[in-house]
């Protein structure tokens, strides 16, 4: 089976190689600043990476602005357009974040156009590193260790479910908040205290790390000021987030925003998880 | 709030228990002998238990034979029909595994009755003593600690997460199988071995515990003649269950089906999950 | 190098076994009765089995009685007296709980004789099998799940370290006692909570499950009247252990002795734990 | 009882504020700019805060030069010699790292005089914040997640147990090292695999993140030379140290030492665990 690897940034870099070190042919294109590839992993051309290849991986995102890939890596731009026309019917494209234009058109002439965001096991595993790395921003940002401090972890969803067994296991009394019922049972069997997500604020006051995990406004200014003064609000939502951060400054409590963590902290461990979700689209593709 | 607990066994019985600790009044029948509560617990009549109440809380099943009422701890028989006369439109009425036709009765005479046996909560919780319930047996029926030893768990439902987590924490080394990616990237994230569950056949010689979740014939012929001649199957899936018995049984294999171990292992505990469940349908009802 | 092992129970049965899959050779005498060992193992005469023995295993205990050797799978008695005689100076004779007569004997005629049961490495991994079979009586005397109990534990011993730590790790709210100071901090630091032994009085009322690991009266009458009547109380401390077992029967409390569980509850993993006791035995005296 | 703290770092600081809040009355000197005391609670002199006081809290260390108190946030040196001549017999000094000729000073004078440095419960707190910021660095330091990777902790002391457990907790793959076979039974208990310290070597290759605890030169190089070339290596063992420094940097490995790490990364713990110990030896010294 033959790869070939457009763009992207250190997560493709990595991806390259962990292909590579399974074996498999890997052509690549975009990634020639990429530092921990050599000169022999690099094809010359665009064309010349994509023609032979059964399996082509785009970028996560696959673009930035609609009209080129994204490839930080790369000496000049790489257009959209100019890969699209390249593909061929038998080939498997795998990219992340796909427009939905991209699908349209890979529609339009029969090509096979996946996303690999859209897999729940990367997204499971993905928690993993986001967790890790609100862990270490914790560590960083307060005087006091883990173990013994009092943390919320709002939403048990992946990441809550992937910080809070983490935080538990590292000493901290961890609370995590759900709406649901069921959910407030897991986190009964899992061994932390549970408080449903709308009584929250009678509690704010007792947390020395409150982690959002939920992508809508619940640290909102009411419940902001129900927080400890010293508390640190680490938001791992997506986009607009969950902290009133004009708020939270004005009254001098320490809120951060911490979003695509996986690439940012651990890149080979983000591309290792990307590997596995990619090696089971194939799977699947073949099967 | 007035309760009335109307038939049941042991569960149903410190049920009464928790009720009357929390502060609520409690008017039971059909739980004579049984011997945790005292005589001024118990109503001289049916309709005198359940005049009164604001919820009645009927048995888990609620019946056995679709004529009486699961009463094995009642002086005489209970009948359904006279239960169901008694009920106005004003209770809330709960009960377990309710027979279709006694939802359609209810609908017809505008009673409000629920199954708790649905609620999710109670199921996740129930997964607990179910749990250790299996690792009892597992403690009982071998000659090895569950320390160091390798152990399948067939499924990553409820019970397979709460079972295969205490087995990990135990110090076993625990292999998990599940159908789906995203299952097999949570068995990873949570620390322990995975395996696809319709590849099972080439991991099976490995195992000295093997415990079924799953509610189809997974441990047939072919693949009990793959597993260790001194293995130990447990088996948790709810009739038919997994395993092919009689093969293991020609075989010397020891195969054991444990059914319904809260109630057995644990009643207090299942009496106290029935009782979440019961609040939280309560709380939703009047909310 | 040859084996020999002499006499013993279910442990130094399977020690056999487990010594043969290393592929030792070994020879025996004295456990004819036991049913997992084949014809082809033993020996027909004491000095066939100890004769060409670079190595020899005695029982734990050694003797019962102080004249024959421990032999419960014997065909008939086998004096100690008589192994001594046979045993030469270059051979390395391992026994339990060696007397300090047999001590005596030996290093009058220059024998070479040890006792495994000193070995440290052998009593930490011991306190497995303790503990799980702990866990084991917990489960089967009570009503409820190990999970959500309040467990005390007194002794922060190997015992105590072992079982407490595998409580916690099932959910139960533990309580560790200890004397030193030191030992209170490394309580803490393993998550769980802690009480000085001699302050314990005070909390005894809160626990369901009450283990004793310390080899003195801790639970007098004094003790024993601020338990909750629903109390359970297991003791594991050695003889005479640390419960007045006629004041709790007297008062309806339920207190167990439970000793010598590695044997009784997991005795293949007490044989492969005197196994790897007695390879570093072998291991040091020849290094 | 009425307590002063005589110059000191952020952890005097902290601890001012912690002896505050448990309602004790606090003089300070030689604290004046640290910034999370208020001006209220500095004494005007050195003989006004000693004066009144039943126990005088001295900094870790007591001094860095033997002439003057370790005092980074006073605005003037304070002399040992003037500090000494205020003690009273009646009162309880506590340091950190006291000289010898302090101790036999004091003596001489009937002055009561401990180091809580020789507390071994601080020490085996103190493993806690030690062990975090092994970790926080380890983040930092490296492209994986300590999920899935393969850690060495070599030494099972007080910080080993503590880093080895939290690393396992995590989802680590670890490997704990130590010289005494009983050290290997509990890192066999504590469920990580371990490794004789002299048999390292056979191991190194495997591992990429390599923490040090062992006061000796462990690693050298031809220790260094068995390692990953992407191997990461975190010393926390005080100087000298057990890697060769040099011989990593010649080699490309990245080597870090990680000293004092509680007050680094933990100021507020690191005075809380102090805490903990002063009130154990006032405990002690009244009892």
């Amino acid at each position: 089976m033959q790869f070939a690897v457009i763009g992207g940034d250190n997560r493709q870099g990595f991806l390259v190689n962990l292909l590579t070190a399974k074996g498999y042919s890997v052509n690549t294109y975009g990634l020639e600043k990429f530092e921990h590839l050599e000169s022999s992993q690099f094809s010359g051309s665009l064309s010349g990476a994509v023609s032979g290849a059964d399996v082509i991986i785009l970028p996560l995102p696959i673009t930035r602005n609609g009209v080129t890939i994204n490839a930080p890596f790369a000496y000049s731009d790489i257009y959209l357009s100019d890969v699209i026309a390249l593909f061929k019917k038998n080939q498997l494209i795998l990219g992340g974040k796909v427009p939905e234009y991209m699908f349209e058109a890979a529609a339009t002439h029969d090509i096979k156009l996946y996303d690999y965001l859209n897999r729940e096991e990367m997204s499971v595993l993905n928690a993993i590193p986001t967790a890790e790395g609100a862990i270490e921003i914790a560590m960083r940002e307060t005087d006091k260790t883990i173990f013994g401090s009092s943390c919320l972890c709002i939403g048990y969803g992946r990441i809550g479910k992937a910080l809070s067994s983490r935080l538990h296991a590292l000493g901290a009394n961890v609370t995590s908040s759900a709406r649901k019922f069921s959910d407030i049972a897991w986190i009964t069997s899992n061994g932390m205290n549970s408080v449903r997500t709308d009584a929250l604020e009678n509690e704010l006051n007792k947390f020395d790390l409150i982690f959002n995990t939920v992508p809508h406004l619940i640290m909102d200014s009411k419940n902001l000021d129900k927080c400890k003064s010293t508390a640190v609000i680490i938001d791992l939502a997506s986009a607009p987030g969950g902290v009133d951060y004009v708020y939270a400054h004005t009254k001098g409590l320490k809120a951060l925003a911490a979003l695509s963590l996986p690439g940012k902290v651990a890149p080979i461990t983000a591309a290792e998880i990307m590997l596995g979700a990619i090696i089971n689209m194939v799977y699947e593709y073949y099967d």
